[in-house]
C-alpha cells in the first residue's frame, strides 16, 4: 500500500500523513479528525496555558485511542531588553497614530511558552506516543524524562546539519521543514533566511544525512505532494496549510479569507510578527516593515507592541497587522472537514503513487 | 516507460530530461552529451558572440543528428546611469584598494546580449527543434520567426501568473523555475525574490494554471528529484547544477571546488554579480554586500565593476569576488561524463518511479 511504512510503525498508525502542529489554530477537534482517520493527530502548545494543554489533552484521549502528537517550542526565553523594545516601538509609533491607539497601553509580553517543568509533567501523566519539538530540543533532562513516558520523540530541521545535530540526540524521525512552509521556521542552527533550502532540495539532503525516517513538510496540500514526497525518500508528510482550511482549526474569517484568495507568490518569510522567521501571507505592514527587519526585538517580544494595531484593524475587519500564516500552496487546498481531507489526501496519494509508478 | 510522455513526444527526444542551458559553463560537448544519450541538450547563448553561438551549433549539427534547445535572455539592455553605477564603483572601492586594482581602469560593460536580430537569423538557418527563452518572451516579430523556423517554444516561469502569461503567448511548454534553481531566476513579471516559491509548491501550481506540458527546475539532481517530479505532475525535468560536475561543461577548478564542498544551506539569491536574483554559492562578496543589494545597478550592469576584482582575486586563488552560481542540491551530485550522467539519471528514476509505484 504505502511505499515506506517505516513512520507507520514506527508511530502505529494507519496513514503517514502528520497534521501540522499549529499554535493558534491548533484544537482538540483537529488532533481527534485527524488521529481517528488514521493519520497523527497532534494538538500544539505554545500558546496555551498548561491547564489548556491538560484540557486539551483530556479531551483527546476521551475521544480517541489512537496515536496522539503534543508539541512544544524550545526556544529560550528572551532576556529583555527595553532600548530594543523602545525603538520597535517607535518604529510603529506612526501606524499607532493612524489608529488611534494610545502607544502609553502597556503591550503584552512573551506569548509563547518554551517546554518546560509543567508541560513536561503533562506528558508524564498523559504519555502522548509521539511528542514533538520546534527550534531545537529542550535541555537533556527534560528530554530524557519525555523518553521515559514512552513518547517517540521528533523535531524539526531545516538543513542537513541540524538534522544530524537531533538525530544524535537520539530522535526517533526528524521532521525537514522546506522553505515553503507556513509559520515558524523551525531554524536553531542557523538564524540565515536567505540560505534555507526548499523541500524538494532538503528532504533528499536529510535523507542521505541521518539513518532514521524523514518526514517530509512544506509545501505538501494534495495528493501529488504525497507521492512527490515518497519519492524524495520520505517516509511520510506533515501537513499544516491545508488543515486551516478545515471547520475544526481556530481560524478567525479574516485569516481564512485571507487563504482563500494566497497564490504562490503571496508568501514571504517575515520575522516582524514574532521575532523569528515564520511564512505569511505578505500584507500591509510586512510590506512596509520587512519582510524581515533588523529591528524586531527577540522571539516572543515583537508581536508585543504589533498587538493593540493588529486589535484596532482587526475590527475595522482589516488583516494589515495579522500574522496570516500560510505555506506556499495555499491555493491548492479545498475546505473540508478534516477527517474528509485525512480521507483525501490518502486516496490522492494512491492513486498518484500508482498512477506515476511505471 | 516514463508515466508521462508529452514532452518526449512534443520534442521527439527519448528521455524526459533537459540539459539546463547554462551561459558561460555551455559547450557544444556537453549538448551533444545529453542529445546523444536521449536527453534534451543545450546551447547557452547569452554570454557568446553571434559568430561563437554560430560556430557552437554548427559542431552540435555535424556530431549529433538529435534535437538541440538553444536558449536565449530576453531582458531589455538597460540605460545606463552613470550616477548609479559611480555609487556602485564606490561601494566596491575598498575591495578595490585591498586588492590593489586600478579604480581609474574602465571596467568591462554589458557582457549579457538578449536575443535579436543577429541570433534570430541563427535560428533562421539552423533550425534548432528547441528554443527556450529567460526573462519572458522577446518581441512578437522575433518571436513569429523562430515560430516559423519550426521550433518548439520554451520559457521559465517563476510563478503561475508567469506561466499563464507566456501560455497565452503560445509557449509549447512551460519550465516552471522553483526557487532552488541555480542561476538567474527567470522572473519578469515579479522583481520580489522573498515571495519565490520553491520547487515543491511551484510545480502543482503551474500543472493547474496551464494547459500544456510543463517542464520542471530547480534542486533536481538524482533519480529522486525526477521521480517526485512526475509525481507533482510535471511531464520533464530541467537539470542545471549535476551536470556542472561534468568534464565537458566549461569550468573554473574554483568553482568546481565550490561545488565539491557545497551543502544544502550554502547558496543564497544574489543580485550582486549581475543585477538579477541568481542563485549561487554564498562567498565573501555576497555576504558583506548583500546577498541582494539595492545598490546594484540594472541587468546585467552590475558586474562590470566586480570583474576586475573577480580577476586579482581569481589570480590569487580566491573565490570571494566570483559568482558561484549553484542551485541547493549540489551535495547530491557526483562527478561523471555527461552522457553517463544523462544515463544514471534516467536508471535512478525510472528504479525509483517502480519502487515507489504500489
Amino acid at each position: 500500500m504505502w511505499p515506506d511504512r517505516r513512520i507507520t510503525e514506527l508511530f502505529g498508525i494507519e496513514h503517514p500523513i502528520l497534521l501540522a502542529p499549529m499554535a493558534g489554530p491548533s484544537t482538540a477537534e483537529l488532533g481527534i479528525a485527524v488521529s481517528e482517520a488514521g493519520g497523527l493527530g497532534a494538538f500544539a502548545c505554545a500558546m496555551s496555558t498548561p491547564e489548556q494543554v491538560r484540557t486539551a489533552m483530556s479531551v483527546m484521549r476521551q475521544r480517541t485511542s489512537k496515536p496522539i502528537n503534543l508539541n512544544f517550542f524550545t526556544h529560550i526565553p528572551p532576556v529583555p531588553d527595553a532600548a530594543r523594545e523602545a525603538r520597535w516601538k517607535a518604529r510603529l509609533g506612526p501606524y499607532y497614530a493612524e489608529l488611534g491607539v494610545d502607544p502609553e497601553k502597556p503591550v503584552p509580553s512573551a506569548d509563547r511558552a518554551p517546554f518546560g517543568e509543567a508541560t513536561c509533567r503533562i506528558v508524564e501523566e498523559f504519555k502522548p506516543e509521539v511528542v514533538s519539538f520546534h527550534f531545537g530540543l529542550p535541555e537533556d533532562r527534560l528530554l530524557q524524562r519525555v523518553r521515559a513516558a514512552g513518547a517517540r520523540i521528533i523535531a524539526s530541521a531545516t538543513t542537513a546539519r541540524e538534522a544530524r545535530w537531533l538525530a544524535e540526540r537520539g530522535c526517533d524521525a526528524i521532521i525537514a521543514q522546506g522553505a515553503e512552509a507556513g509559520g515558524h521556521r523551525g531554524m536553531f542552527l542557523t538564524d540565515d533566511v536567505a540560505s534555507q533550502a526548499g523541500t524538494f532540495a532538503l528532504v533528499p539532503q536529510v535523507v542521505d544525512a541521518v539513518e532514521v525516517p524523514v518526514i517530509a513538510a512544506g509545501g505538501i496540500a494534495d495528493g501529488r505532494g504525497i507521492a512527490a514526497a515518497f519519492a524524495l525518500g520520505a517516509s511520510a508528510v506533515q501537513v499544516g496549510t491545508a488543515y486551516l482550511f478545515c471547520p475544526e482549526a481556530r481560524m478567525s474569517e479574516l485569516h481564512r479569507n485571507a487563504l482563500r484568495s494566497a497564490r504562490d507568490d503571496d508568501t514571504a518569510l517575515t520575522n516582524i510578527f514574532s521575532g523569528r522567521p515564520a511564512r505569511g501571507i505578505l500584507n500591509r505592514v510586512m510590506r512596509e516593515l520587512g519582510p524581515m527587519s533588523g529591528d524586531a526585538p527577540a522571539f516572543p517580544l515583537a508581536g508585543g507592541a504589533l498587538a493593540p494595531l493588529r486589535a484596532a484593524a482587526e475590527a475595522k475587519g482589516s488583516g494589515d497587522f495579522t500574522s496570516l500564516w500560510s505555506g506556499q500552496s495555499a491555493s491548492l487546498c479545498h475546505e473540508m472537514p478534516a477527517a474528509q481531507l485525512t480521507q483525501e489526501l490518502v486516496r490522492e496519494a494512491l492513486d498518484r503513487l500508482k498512477a506515476i509508478g511505471g
